[in-house]
């Protein structure tokens, strides 16, 4: 439980070339703590990683494991025998388990669930029904429960009673004898309260519980807003089903964060991922890019003539594309924020579409007379220096209207804007940007 | 303390068009959680947002400035008297006084600070010492402490005595007389242990405190990898200062993933920004990217003399120049990922290039097949479609070198790569694109 020894993880990370023996791996590696070996192995080109794991000892693996990215784990997950699995995730949470678990394929999980105990496999099995990305994907059942007519004294024994409690635990629930949930009570009220008071009195008001239905990112934005560290979940029939702590939600804001990160650039995949998988995870971006690029060909093929007139046209139409590109990037940027954090709605898009009009608008004037002046410095033609100014404000324009409305778009259409809005909006400006100047060049140059 | 409802928020945010009364918005204000206010402010622009504030009453206006983001809460303060700001932070928890206070001018914070009790000046002024981005700056002081040789009794009974534990108190912190940091015991320890037990026996081993210059971004890395709650901050003499919290730490995760997010469009302003702001934080970026892309065009003039024989080079060379483009960038995302996980070192990055490498080659031989194949059945030209192949290939392999060396070369400088990376590499694979393709032409076409 200590910060990441960088000694530590470099001595793992250069293994290989300073030809430890594996014994002395092995010591390094029991040195160190499951989340310093989970970063290393995050850290580590496959093979490399393959071999850590494998000299990993079966008490630890588990923890490992639910340190580790979904593709990492399944990769790992996948080269150790059932039997070495199931002792490995016997110790782990329900939500953890359950990760693992739901990625098998079918056959693989009931061997697995066949080792475990009746009780474990129940448990198991009744997290296994949740989605992934729901707030029953984040559940746990490890939860201290009390009834509302009960005191502070009997509670505070039946903690007592209890070894250890479970972890992050900073608060108990108040069920009825029917297990629904009535409310919860901080830890910190019952070790300050009188010892003949009832829980009843005691229940924080106010507090919603989680569906265990709800979208996980949702639940995350909860955590958030009200600074919680637990919470309960229910179902649909008030019934309380378990809890969820904020370490969870931790892994699932960062999950987010590193998918939205790289969702702007078509990638999805772990930064050491063997090169098939990740030429696999790219190539259908640069597809897409290869079929828009050859659409803004065909703009600049419709005047052919034109540039074989003037042939330095050519040499100037990539930067009226290229800023108009840029701008609908940035615009596009702020638009897809603006959704993902829920600031969007039908009463402020107008305001938002007008302040990046405005902000195009000014920006457009910047740099045309910017364009234009290093255009007629180079060129010397003022009729040029014109045509290009105004072709750039032109495209900036539209670059608001592609940056603000292909996400709404894209969204209506139940498309993930932040996955494929970046190639929509460039082929946009590109387009415009080609049509715009080359068009005016048609009209006043020729 | 409920999930955020979504019909007030609505409300207010269509308070303007609906005509609602200031009473009736006030009204609605007051049924809504300060998280829930701070949120509808972030997605109203200025003028509302201003409106909205001044509804609300003084008691809740320093909860809501808490959970706003920099930019907006700076705004806000900067519009109400000095009097109304001392009295709103003063029941703030001490990191949340002073990131408010420490963005303020000089002259108004220390009239501020006078309008304060001696003991709120004393503790704040000894926050406002360390910087916003270091542990620090996530300081607060609401720390409970014991010494290692009372007894379980004694604690439980000095528990019992305060009102109310500090929000997230999951553990109390053992110091020595002379306030040195010995170790910390979980709340549920003190619980669930014999009453007669010293506290001493019940420290949690191997925890090491956060030293109070630290990184903000290692405290969210030490929190996320060993599932913190809470931890306790020293300075160089190992003496106890006070203690970081999750929920703090919760918003450096999402204030950072945030800034990568728009990091890389060249953005960094709040969504509903005046559109004055919001251009000049644009304009840099917008100005890098027309300088480069001259500097492309000034590659593409060398060729001028071929583009007056062959025109139609100009309408296929922006393909070569994008599709480069797109690569690097997804090869520039993945090494940004890497860099700021602090997966890739001295000893992957080897692997890593080569993975890239790979990685081109394939989608370079699927890709440029593709445009070969387009290419001929367009211009019906064979060498044309083997040399726009070849120019492809060609570019995809330099946009891994400038994928993976830019970010690392522009760290070396100490500039950040996810700010100006992206304009750097594509300006490489724009000039190596036109240069590439245009220059095979010259030599094989004319």
């Amino acid at each position: 439980m200590s910060l990441i020894d960088q000694d530590n993880l470099q001595a793992i990370l250069d293994a290989n070339s300073k030809e430890l023996s594996l014994n002395q791996i092995k010591n390094i590696l029991k040195s160190m703590h499951s989340s310093e070996i989970a970063h290393a192995l995050e850290s580590s080109p496959p093979e490399q990683r393959k071999l850590i794991f494998s000299l990993l000892e079966t008490s630890i693996e588990g923890d490992v494991l639910t340190e580790l990215g979904e593709e990492i784990q399944q990769d790992l997950v996948s080269k150790i025998s059932n039997e070495e699995l199931s002792e490995a995730v016997k110790e782990l949470e329900l939500d953890e388990v359950v990760d693992i678990l739901q990625n098998l394929p079918e056959e693989r999980m009931k061997k697995i669930l066949s080792k475990m105990s009746l009780r474990d496999r129940t448990r198991i099995e009744g997290g296994l029904i949740y989605p992934d990305d729901t707030a029953g994907g984040l559940l746990n059942t490890d939860v201290l429960s009390v009834r509302p007519n009960h005191t502070v004294e009997v509670v505070t024994r039946y903690l007592r009673e209890q070894k250890d409690l479970p972890e992050n635990t900073d608060k108990i629930f108040v069920v009825s004898k029917k297990d629904k949930y009535l409310g919860e009570v901080p830890i910190s009220k019952i070790i300050t309260s009188e010892i003949s008071e009832k829980i009843d009195n005691l229940i924080t008001p106010n507090i919603d519980p989680i569906l265990v239905t709800e979208n996980d990112k949702d639940v995350a934005t909860n955590f958030e807003r009200n600074n919680l560290i637990s919470s309960a979940v229910i179902n649909s029939n008030g019934e309380l089903l378990g809890r969820i702590t904020i370490d969870d939600v931790v892994d699932v804001i960062l999950e987010d964060a590193d998918q939205n990160f790289l969702g702007m650039a078509g990638v999805a995949e772990d930064t050491f991922a063997p090169p098939g998988r990740a030429a696999k995870s790219r190539v259908f971006w640069l597809s897409m890019n290869l079929f828009t690029a050859f659409i803004a060909s065909l703009s600049i093929n419709i005047f052919q003539e034109t540039l074989d007139k003037i042939v330095y046209l050519a040499v100037l139409m990539p930067i009226v594309a290229s800023m108009g590109g840029v701008a609908a990037t940035q615009t596009l940027t702020i638009v897809l924020r603006g959704l993902t954090l829920g600031q969007i709605n039908r009463s402020n898009i107008r305001w938002l579409f007008k302040r990046e009009l405005a902000v195009s608008i000014v920006n457009g004037i910047v740099l045309s007379l910017l364009v234009g002046f290093i255009t007629y410095f180079w060129f010397q033609n003022i009729m040029l220096s014109i045509l290009i100014s105004c072709a750039l404000i032109i495209n900036l324009i539209s670059s608001v209207f592609a940056g603000v409305f292909v996400p709404l778009i894209l969204r209506k259409l139940n498309q993930d804007p932040a996955i494929s809005g970046s190639v929509v909006v460039t082929t946009v400006t590109d387009v415009v940007g080609f049509l715009s100047f080359l068009g005016l060049a048609t009209l006043f140059l020729i």
